[in-house]
């Protein structure tokens, strides 16, 4: 596995065009709208909200996947479109349309993603325009303005590429995304777009994504707040040459699934790590639950504790939080076994506090990345769960008066 | 049904004597400890944290409650004896077993409830002498007093009573309560003490209570964040001389279920109107849900959301955040269904967004009194959930560096 400082256009094939067309900012000042383009009919599959507010696009691509196939990828930031009703839904369409008509193929082909503000009409003047440059672009663009035109309140663009071996060949596989849960002005998005010119049948192309997922976008929180957009789509072009992958199983499967989950990883911390007013970086490893579930329930019960967090913004080495946390989270613990280790050190044996040098604690968290160590002691489920801390400033982010 | 601007003592027969005893601060700088004495042997009942991390106070006072009888409560704050092992067993036991001496009572007729640093082992040496103090003194103390002497970072002591008539006579039901949810400087807790000499058996008596918390206490939420140490408890020393309410049933058995909810429910809006940092005071109202159950669900979704809860502190008429919440609630809800009214002005109809006047929301929302009306228009299920803003001094206040 051989990280590359690509992104989503590193695989074989794939071209990336963005505009700055002026959807929620004035047009020229920030880039909104990316088409990706395959180059070819490719295996696609794609992961989204659970959310019972289902944003339009979410609900036109999903419907897209049904054939397991797609070409084209066209995302714009500024707008989320949802909450549009019956307009929403016709704008979307037109999104997939227009991108039809210009690659000669047909919409279904297409699949679509939003983020910004919810509940207002999409400008279709400014994205019908914006599609027809990004378009018309006779040069491949650039990974970087890709990452950076699906933004919105994100302060660094995200980007990530892997080349991978394939038994006699390789392969590469890319990717960018943006924020993580809900974020100002207004309700926004997680999106993560991978691209691979890894030849997989579309099956095996979903199972993979849906286990990647699970171990890495599925396991970070900023604020707990679920969008009614988020979206992960892959397309797999086949341009790298592999013997297809035609089921999940196999050796060549669970390599690209292994490298798949490397990608969408490093995409998932790199959001935690840029979460609204963050100033440091937490990674939970809870071990010793009686399940991978349940682990994972209690890292995400800690991560979404706003006393946890503030704790940690604050460099208090407020165990009682943690475990206060975990016992509450919907999953099997038992307070009279828990090892609590924060920054490297132990701070609860059996549930019971040890004594520690406090200024020493809070030199360890003065650091920007606070690693927390729960053992349950109770089996062998294991989960690892990213997050950040909650500041002042991520209250200045959110109260800021924007509609 | 008569407000009396009293508390704990207002009903005949008890007493409550508080001291300072220095448990978390100086001697003598604040009220830390109180005992409630209910003059004779009372029908008890008591309602905890359903936490998986219980601490000490609470697994004694759920077995001393066994009996469904029970005559005094010692409670403290400045310490919650929480994670602090068998020690803290032992400790819970002996303030129980101090009351009962003093008292000549069984130790299992006295009830224990702690709140405040958790990890730390009780201060004994002070406790045995401030419950030496309270209990020595031979004039009754006040409501305010009792009431203050439970607040940790409770900005004001909270009590409330009310008079109601049970047929040819009168009884009154009084409380004090403290700190919603979690509470700096360390994790603490909601703690309610609820008092009446109204006549009633133990087994209608938790019926009651249970019922009257599931409409206030459980309705009120601050940050999300459940307490180990969470305690409701109800003492009934029929001193009112009504006629025995011996079933869960039954004329009498309704007024006096009115009446102790309207006490709970004033004390929990007390606790969600001096949240930490809060700035204004939220009434969720979710209508025409599938259940009660539902609704409750989706109501909390709302009020625990931190992009809710900074929206209205920015006074950001953010419909889009709210109707998010509700999608993402473990409960049922139809996005183009879903109308919302925010401070008496609709926002979305069907799920979709209304114009509205943009300063005149602003100037709305610049108000203490947040009303949220949610009418999911799929059946007859109801709930209302108090809470409060979500200000940059949350954070300030949750991440002082105190341990």
């Amino acid at each position: 596995m051989q990280p590359l400082a690509r992104g989503v256009i590193a695989p074989k094939g794939f071209l990336a065009n963005t505009t700055s067309c002026g959807i929620n900012s004035p047009q020229g000042s920030r880039k909104d709208l990316v088409v990706l383009d395959a180059g070819r009919i490719a295996s696609a599959a794609g992961v989204f909200t659970t959310n019972r507010v289902q944003a339009a696009p979410v609900i036109l691509s999903k419907n897209h996947l049904q054939t397991g196939m797609a070409r084209a990828i066209v995302i714009n930031s500024g707008n989320a479109n949802a909450c549009n009703g019956d307009t929403g839904m016709e704008n979307a369409q037109e999104m997939a349309d227009l991108i039809a008509e210009r690659l000669s193929i047909p919409p279904d082909e297409v699949l679509v993603a939003s983020t910004g503000v919810i509940g207002h009409p999409l400008p279709m003047e400014a994205i019908r325009e914006g599609i027809r440059e990004a378009i018309g672009r006779q040069r491949n663009g650039s990974d970087d303005d890709a990452a950076e035109s699906i933004m919105t309140t994100d302060t660094i663009p995200k980007s990530s590429a892997i080349r991978i071996n394939l038994e006699e060949t390789s392969v590469v596989i890319g990717g960018i995304a943006k924020g993580a849960g809900m974020i100002c002005p207004n309700m926004a998005t997680m999106i993560g777009v991978i691209t691979t010119d890894a030849a997989i049948a579309p099956g095996a192309l979903q199972a993979a994504l849906r286990k990647a997922v699970g171990k890495s976008f599925n396991c970070i929180t900023v604020d707990g707040d679920m969008s009614t957009n988020d979206t992960v789509f892959i397309l797999a072009n086949g341009a790298g040459g592999n013997a297809l992958i035609t089921q999940p199983s196999g050796d060549a499967y669970d390599r690209f699934t292994e490298g798949l989950e490397h990608v969408c990883t490093d995409l998932a911390k790199k959001i935690a790590r840029d979460g609204e007013g963050a100033t440091k970086f937490v990674e939970i490893r809870v071990q010793g639950a009686q399940s991978d579930d349940d682990a994972h329930t209690i890292g995400m019960s800690v991560a979404n504790s706003p006393l946890v967090k503030t704790a940690i913004y604050g460099r208090d080495p407020n165990w009682g939080r943690i475990l206060c946390a975990v016992g509450y989270a919907d999953a099997e613990s038992d307070a009279n076994s828990i090892d609590l280790f924060l920054c490297d050190h132990q701070l609860t044996r059996n549930g019971r506090g040890l004594t520690f040098d406090e200024p020493l604690m809070r030199d360890a968290l003065s650091t920007e990345e606070i690693p927390i160590l729960i053992d349950l002691k109770l089996g062998d489920g294991s989960a690892t769960i990213w997050t950040c801390d909650m500041s002042h400033e991520y209250v200045t982010v959110n109260a800021e008066y924007t509609t």
